[in-house]
């Protein structure tokens, strides 16, 4: 596939004014094209600059609030609570964002939760920047409804992803563990499909709710959660402080992201600890720990160094398909 | 089997006897007696009474201290540090929730980590309390490694649970989840290779650290996390807030709590939150949501009536093995 590499800057700048042209006001453009272009350097590349494709599209469709002008309150010291305004996740976040690491520091622990807002795209995004503050912090979010919470139920809970980060010694390159409930994601169903490939057991259901390793069949039925019951407690616990704490619509209830002109109601909840106070030399252990761990043979995720004022030298690759499409936003030559 | 029933109070008071006379202070055999009759009562059996041998001997060979007297300290409003003086982890909990309880009320979220702790046993415990009190809680606790976190790799996590309960509408039967993130208990091990039965897929490794079916090879190797590489990324996480944050020791470096005279040094953390700031019917909000999922076939864990007062009519079973071995612990007739 033919792809393009931006600096960062240009990735961000390109962002913005498709965002702008689709709809999105000035606040709105800028806090979701930052995230696109972290997305695409430090998280998974489907969750950058494709994503940004449904966000253009939610925004034209109406069904993404460009205008948002998100609510914050305060309801008790350690609590912030977002009405994202039927707006992206990210603005809601960044407003909320200082005052959320200051009561972190001032009172040891304190919680972010929003509804009414888009799904969350890159759900690592917003941990990592927090332990790039010197803060613990995990994340949740609920989505439409995909996955079965029993073999034979039906799809009850939404991928519902869990983030998690802690800092380390190298402050700039904390860890991150970002992940869905799901088993895996539909894109690998519709991979294996094409490729007529079988799926592992667990993966998937088919429409009859039956477990299945035909991909086809998969793609007409139901994930599964990622280890059985256990994961699927997983994406009940993530429903419960994304949708339930927040106030947010259940992954049940909620509206297509891709379709229609109904606001999606996301839930998203994010807990952040300040680990200095009883080992100050918290990030020092757990980058050891983690080297030790990486010397016996154990996956590390994250850790990667993360540049959270965006580098001219950093490339943001983007396909040619993507980029033509999200350049259809942008407005022509006058 | 043979089995005899107790009622609550005289299960209680039998387990406080057998603490007490194996070493155990007063306010340590008090808390864990009422801990071992909840576990019995609420929890999987094998968590109550059974597990309360390992208490006793643990109090006789010195590696468990029978005289701990925690130190709790404050050192930021949010969050409650204690250090567990080599005791049992219920009792460090025990003198730290009046404040957490209180402080969660009146901050919206709070954080209990304890570190020089035992083995935490029912981890549901902990979360059970605090949602009969109104609060959603998060606990993960951390044990001697036993779980590899990739294929191929060395035991580097413990089997490090993590559990979860959230209020409902009948405020004495919260959602509970309390899950290991291993696949499954080294005693499924045991019994399937007594059977002769093969184990799942994804379950264990042989001595040389492969993928194994083979139960016998499975008890000489090491388990696996659930889910592949998402649950060993949840173990991650649980030892991150486990024993980081409490100071406690990694799973790798945990004395045996079942031999030896070494402190066993587990650490445990646990957040609460304060769900009804945002919505006031939130209990009754997510009863609803339960009993949905619920009739569309999807299986919730916990839910059961918790007594919080231990009363007569509750009956405590104890197999008869297990009876005669915590009887021998009580002083005999003068």
């Amino acid at each position: 596939m033919v792809q393009l590499t931006f600096s960062a800057s240009e990735a961000e700048r390109l962002a913005e004014q498709a965002c702008r042209s689709a709809g999105a006001n000035p606040a709105t453009a800028r806090s979701l094209a930052t995230a696109t272009v972290s997305a695409a350097l430090h998280g998974r590349p489907e969750v950058g600059f494709p994503h940004l494709l449904q966000y253009l599209t939610g925004f034209r469709a109406g069904r993404l609030n460009g205008e948002a002008e998100p609510t914050l309150t305060h309801p008790l010291p350690a609590i912030l609570h977002s009405d994202a305004d039927g707006g992206t996740a990210q603005l809601g976040f960044d407003l909320a964002m200082p005052m959320l690491v200051a009561s972190t520091r001032e009172l040891g622990v304190s919680l972010f939760t929003q509804h009414n807002g888009f799904t969350t795209g890159e759900l690592g995004y917003y941990v990592r920047r927090l332990a790039i503050e010197g803060l613990i912090a995990l994340a949740v979010s609920n989505s439409p409804a995909v996955v079965a919470g029993t073999t034979g139920g039906k799809a009850v809970f939404g991928t519902n992803p869990m983030a998690f980060a802690a800092p380390l010694s190298d402050s700039h390159a904390p860890l991150v563990i970002d992940q869905a409930s799901s088993a895996t994601a539909l894109v690998n169903l519709a991979e294996a499909a094409d490729a007529g490939r079988r799926i592992p057991e667990g993966w998937a259901l088919d429409a009859e709710g039956r477990p299945t390793t035909d991909a086809t069949a998969a793609l007409r039925g139901t994930l599964l959660a990622f280890g059985g019951t256990k994961g699927a407690n997983v994406a009940l616990m993530v429903e419960c402080l994304a949708a339930g704490l927040s106030g947010a619509s259940w992954s049940l209830d909620m509206a297509d992201p891709q379709e229609g002109r109904r606001s999606v109601d996301a839930g998203m909840t994010i807990i952040a600890i300040q680990p200095r106070l009883i080992d100050e030399h918290f990030a020092l252990r757990l980058s050891r720990q983690l080297d030790r761990l990486s010397a016996q043979g154990t996956y590390v995720p994250g850790r990667r160094p993360v540049h959270d004022n965006i580098r001219e030298e950093e490339g943001v690759v983007i396909d040619t398909p993507v980029l033509e499409a999200i350049r259809r936003y942008l407005p022509g030559p006058e």
